[in-house]
C-alpha cells in the first residue's frame, strides 16, 4: 500500500490517500474514510486489521477519484513531529569517498554507527523546489537514502523483534551543504537548512517489502546516473539501528531513521561535483517510486 | 515573569502558571485566565501586551492561590515541539577541558560554533530523577546551559535584532554519557537518551534579564562546587548565534537554544569525575533560579 499527503489543485489544506502501484490514480482520504487528520496520526493509530482492509481496498481500482495530475504531492509527513534521524557513512564504498574528500571530517575510524540529526520545518514533497542558497553555500549535495519510518514506540527492542515497529519505507534526499557541514564539526546545521528534506513520493507499508530490504537504489542528476547500490549493503542495518538506539532513547511512532546514503555524492567525484540552480535530482528506489526535485 | 508548567499533586494534566521570584507561590492558569493548551501555544501566541500585562498580575501577591510545595513542577516546555538546538565547546575553558579528555572528539580547530542536536521526548522537570543507564552508560556527565527561548519564527534575522526573537530563558542540563557521545563521532544519540534534559524550574522572560544576559552560571554536585562561570564568556554569542543559524534554517517560535557550558564538567578533572546513582547536582543561573536533579 502506497499512502501519500497531497492537496488538490488550488487547495490550501492537506489531505490522506492511496496512490496506485504505477503512481497513476488517487483514491482520497474521504472516499477511503480515513478518520486521520494527518499521516503522524495515521501512523500511530491505525491498527493492523485496518492497514490490511485499507491495502484490500487499494487494489480495487473502482476507487479511482482523482487522476494524479490534478493533484501536488506533498512529503508524506509533510511536517515530522521531531528531527530526522541520519545514518552517517553507512556504505562502505561512500565512507571511503567521503574520507577521500575532506580527511577531517569523514575519515571515521570506528566500529559504531555514527548518529546525527537534520531538523525538518517542512519535508520537500515530490517535485518541490530545493532552494540553493547561493549566498551561504558554496556545496551543495544529494544523498539519495531509505527512510525508515517507526510504527509504534520503540523501547529495548530486540534486532530479531525491529521488524514488529517499522510502519514503512519512503525515499528521503539528505541535502547538504557540505561547507556548512564540516566548518561546524557537527554536521547538523549543513543538514538542516529549509527544504532540505525532500521525502516521498509515498509511504510503502513494510507488508510490501522484503525485510531486510534488498533495493536498487540509485540517482540521477540531470538525466546522467550518479548513485548505484543496493539496500542490502548497509554497514549497519536497520535491525541493529533500531535495536541500539531504542536502548536509551524512545523512538515513537513517526519516527523517520533514514539510512545513509550509497557512493556517488558530488563530494565523491574529483574535483567535486556539486549541484547548481536548475539540476534535476532523481532519487530512486525500487519498489518506493522516484522522487524528483529540482534546484530552484 | 517567571512561568512554570506543573500538575497539582496528584492530578495528571499539566498546567500553566506563575512563580513568585522566590519560587515560594504559584498563580495557575485558571486564576490567571490563560487561554493556551500549553507552553508551546503561550510562547507562539502570547502578544506582548498580553505579556505586559500578565506581568503586572504576578506582582500581585493576592493572586496567592497553590503553595508551591503542593505541586510538582514540570520542565516549562515538558515536550519541546522539536529537538533542542545545542552549541558545543562554547567556552573557552571548556574547549580546554575537554580536548584534554579526549583529544579526537574535543579538539576543535574551527573558528566557527559547533552545532548540534538533542532528542527530547520529555524534557525533565525540577527534582525529576535522571535515569543512569548503567548497562550503556560508564561516564554519565553533567552540563550546566543558559537556553534561549524563541518567541517568533526567526529568519534572516540580524545580530542586532536578535533579542526581538527572543521570548526568555530557562536552565538546561545538557546531560551526555561521554562514551556514546565520543564512540559515535557525531554527538547525538549520547546526549538524547529518554531523560537526559532536565530544563528549568521556570522560563523567566526577557524583559527581567539585561540582554546579552550576563548571569553567574554554576553546578554544583552533591554540594561540591564544580562549574563556576558567567553567561557572558560565551564565545560565540546569543545574536549572533540566531543569526547565522536563521540564515537558512527558520528558528520556529519555541525553538529552545541551549549555549553551551563553561569548564568543569565531570570529564574535565583528572581523573575524570563522572555521575553515579544517587549523585544530586544542582544547576544555578543568577535570576534563572535552580535547577535539582538527582540520578536515579
Amino acid at each position: 500500500m502506497r499512502l501519500i499527503t497531497y492537496r488538490a489543485a488550488g487547495a490550501s489544506e492537506d489531505r490522506l490517500g492511496l496512490l496506485d502501484s504505477k503512481g497513476e490514480w488517487v483514491a482520497p482520504q474521504e472516499v477511503l474514510n480515513l478518520p486521520y487528520s494527518d499521516m503522524n496520526e495515521l501512523i500511530a493509530s491505525m491498527t493492523e486489521e485496518e492497514r490490511q482492509q485499507l491495502s484490500q481496498r487499494a487494489e480495487d481500482e473502482s476507487l479511482f477519484i482523482v487522476p494524479a495530475d490534478e493533484i501536488v504531492l506533498r512529503a508524506p509527513i509533510p511536517y515530522p513531529k521531531q528531527d530526522v534521524i541520519c545514518l552517517g557513512v553507512n556504505y562502505l564504498e561512500h565512507a571511503r569517498e567521503a574520507a577521500r574528500f575532506e580527511k577531517d571530517s569523514f575519515d571515521i575510524q570506528s566500529s559504531y554507527p555514527v548518529y546525527f540529526s537534520k531538523r525538518v520545518n517542512e519535508a520537500a514533497g515530490h517535485r518541490q523546489g530545493i532552494p540553493a542558497y547561493e549566498d551561504i553555500v558554496d556545496s551543495l549535495d544529494y544523498e539519495a537514502e531509505l527512510a525508515v519510518i517507526i510504527g509504534k514506540d520503540a523501547r529495548n527492542v530486540r534486532e530479531e523483534d525491529a521488524l514488529d515497529y517499522i510502519f514503512g519505507y519512503t525515499i528521503l534526499n539528505d541535502m547538504s551543504a557540505r561547507n556548512l557541514q564540516t566548518r561546524h564539526t557537527q554536521w547538523y546545521f549543513g543538514k538542516s537548512l529549509d527544504g532540505f528534506t525532500p521525502m516521498g513520493p509515498a509511504i510503502v507499508t513494510k507488508d510490501e517489502i522484503m525485510y531486510p530490504p534488498k533495493l536498487k537504489i540509485q540517482t540521477l542528476v540531470n538525466g546522467e546516473l550518479r548513485q548505484s547500490s543496493s539496500t542490502d549493503l548497509l554497514i549497519f542495518d536497520i535491525g541493529y539501528v533500531i535495536h541500539e538506539l531504542s536502548q536509551g532513547m524512545t523512538l515513537k511512532a513517526g519516527t523517520i531513521i533514514s539510512t545513509g546514503t550509497p557512493k556517488g555524492v558530488g563530494m565523491g567525484f574529483t574535483p567535486p561535483r556539486f549541484l547548481h540552480k536548475g539540476d534535476v535530482i532523481e532519487c530512486k528506489i525500487e519498489k518506493l517510486g522516484t522522487l524528483v526535485n529540482q534546484i530552484d
